[in-house]
């Protein structure tokens, strides 16, 4: 009997290959990947951490491993082939076999935003000399091959049906912790694997990181309701806004300037531009009308694996947009006392500009009182 | 008018005391949290990190800041008076701001576990001599005050209600997905910030960490329900387990192993007892039965503020137990091909000895096939 390997295996196996040329260009003899998503995206599997060490190895010779507990030894059987499996047991801490499966380095290459400080200090005692070469693996990441990009489509619509559930199903008196509760809840039942809606009322949106609470709905408040759903692995990731009633003078005028910074920021989304442009594109508008509010965010950030994910459309990225990348683009606009208004889609960027992966709404609704 | 400071923020006064004792205690300069858990600890406010740095920093002087980006400057209002507020926009990623918190130290504590790599290289480069410190911090978040220990009381009645439903609603042809979706609905619904049901049925039960899947349930399954909860900042986490139908000889066997191994476990929770030594007793039984399964994990972790906090109850940890630590304590068998079981409560290291938190249920469930 043949048996075959199946074509996620085939694909992370291609991903480590071409991890493997990128380890070699940058002139280091191996690379440790930790995060959950570079995991998942390198083998397969997707970790539970905790507080376990997991890890992909890969050398710039031509061994590859994946470190596990053995509490997940289990769980890595589909894992392609060129990883050789490793796991430990309560005993360990899961360092000396890392040490192990990077027996034959000594410039390693770690995802610094991930790797804990501890375990740095004991790869650097075991001899490695370490060097933060999380870009390798982002720019693997950041250009989505056409399934992922297909994903994550699936998850904006997924996403884009909550947000109608939201709004049919809001009305004064509702709490945010209701409104949230509910539609989070839908979208389990829909098949995400994860679920963060954000959804916030009145003045409580101009602090749009709240936790929502027991602030009920009321006339004359804006919603500003962020969504995010992750189906099949891949994240898509939401905003849309209301007025309960009329909007405000406001509310209208806040708007036009969302709406406005995010076409702006969506039509920069080409390759060449750099990540600091795009930002810059959406920042102009809303900071052009500090009588309005304030901007207290960048103009969105990668997605994919990772809700949240490099290049981030911050003033400090200068990285230059390449085809194939996804971005959030979502400006956002913020008056404390009064509110907050966002406005969010997802843009994928094509060889000849922006591809919306969402389907774009500019309208402030207007619930009814 | 007289504003009075509210009760939590005088807590994290106290709190925030007793670090810059146990940092002046350590030769340090000043202590930097960065985890969700340790700032809300010290502050009484939870991040939402994403990517963006948060911190609260101590200095063994006076002075002591919360670091958050400006996003969140809002949410920062009810921290405790002595500290001071520090926000950073988007066009920095904070460290900048960090570093001139830290102004004046040289030798400075941190959470080793969680301050990532590429942070710290930015902190090394600026003068600072890092230590791993974390334990510091545990050490003052693991001894559980009064108001804590009935929060993590009632996250467990929150989470048996919650086991309750689940066992009432389980009946052949249900799936994982539908067993685990229903559950955290729920216990969200009933105000639950978060909620984590791992619920797995029959062989997938051997993969304690599986995802949850399209399994349908089965007579003669069994099923091993892991739920938990985070309720008002607390979590509470427990794991009973059932057979559809009568159990088998394996199931039968398995679990009085297991009840004996969390018995004894918990009868360990004594102050002076180390940690190594808890795991001891529950690991033995299982050990000694290598024909009913593996032991894959310790006998169980401390719980708080998170989820999964130190001490860990594994064999490499010789911490000593001291009263007000919380324990799950929950060993498990493990046969791959057959199932998984364990048995898991939430038990208070009191000064003469363990005290339940949750209700002990060391019945193997049987529901009706």
């Amino acid at each position: 009997m043949v048996v075959s390997t199946a074509p996620a295996a085939l694909q992370a196996g291609e991903r480590i290959r071409r991890l493997r040329e990128a380890v070699v260009e940058a002139g280091l003899d191996a690379f440790v990947a930790t995060s959950d998503e570079s995991i998942a995206y390198l083998s397969g599997f997707r970790p539970l951490q905790l507080e376990r060490l997991f890890a992909v190895t890969v050398h710039a010779g031509s061994s590859a491993a994946i470190l596990v507990p053995a509490l997940d030894r289990g769980q890595v059987r589909d894992a392609p082939d060129v990883l050789t499996r490793v796991s430990y047991e309560a005993s360990s801490d899961g360092v000396a076999e890392l040490v192990a499966a990077l027996a034959g380095a000594r410039r390693v290459g770690v995802e610094g935003e991930h790797l804990n400080f501890a375990r740095s200090e004991a790869l650097r005692a075991a001899g490695f000399e370490l060097v933060s070469a999380g870009q390798l693996m982002d720019a693997l990441r950041w250009c989505k091959e056409a399934g992922e990009i297909e994903k994550v489509r699936a998850a904006c619509e997924l996403v884009e049906r909550g947000v109608r559930l939201v709004f049919e199903t809001l009305s004064p008196g509702v709490t945010e912790r209701e409104a949230n509760g509910r539609v989070e809840s839908w979208l389990r039942e829909q098949g995400a694997r994860a679920a963060h809606p954000l959804i916030l009322f009145g003045e409580r949106a101009a602090n749009p990181h709240s936790e929502p609470g027991d602030r009920e709905l009321r006339v004359g408040d804006v919603v500003c309701a962020d969504l995010s759903a992750c189906l099949d692995g891949y994240w898509g990731d939401l905003t849309r806004c209301a007025t309960v009633g009329p909007a405000s003078d406001w509310a209208r005028d806040a708007w036009i300037v969302v709406r406005e910074a995010q076409a702006a920021a969506i039509a920069a989304c080409r390759p060449g531009i750099s990540a600091r442009e795009v930002d810059a594109a959406a920042r102009q508008p809303v900071e052009a009308r500090p009588d309005l509010g304030q901007c207290l965010h960048g103009a969105g950030h990668a997605i994919g694996l990772a809700i949240h994910e490099p290049p981030f459309l911050v003033p400090r990225t200068q990285t230059p947009l390449v085809a194939g990348m996804i971005f959030t683009i979502e400006p956002g606009i913020y008056l404390p006392g009064v509110g907050g208004l966002r406005l969010e889609d997802d843009v994928l960027v094509g060889p000849d500009g922006p591809e919306l992966l969402s389907t774009p709404h500019p309208e402030l609704l207007e619930l009814s009182a």
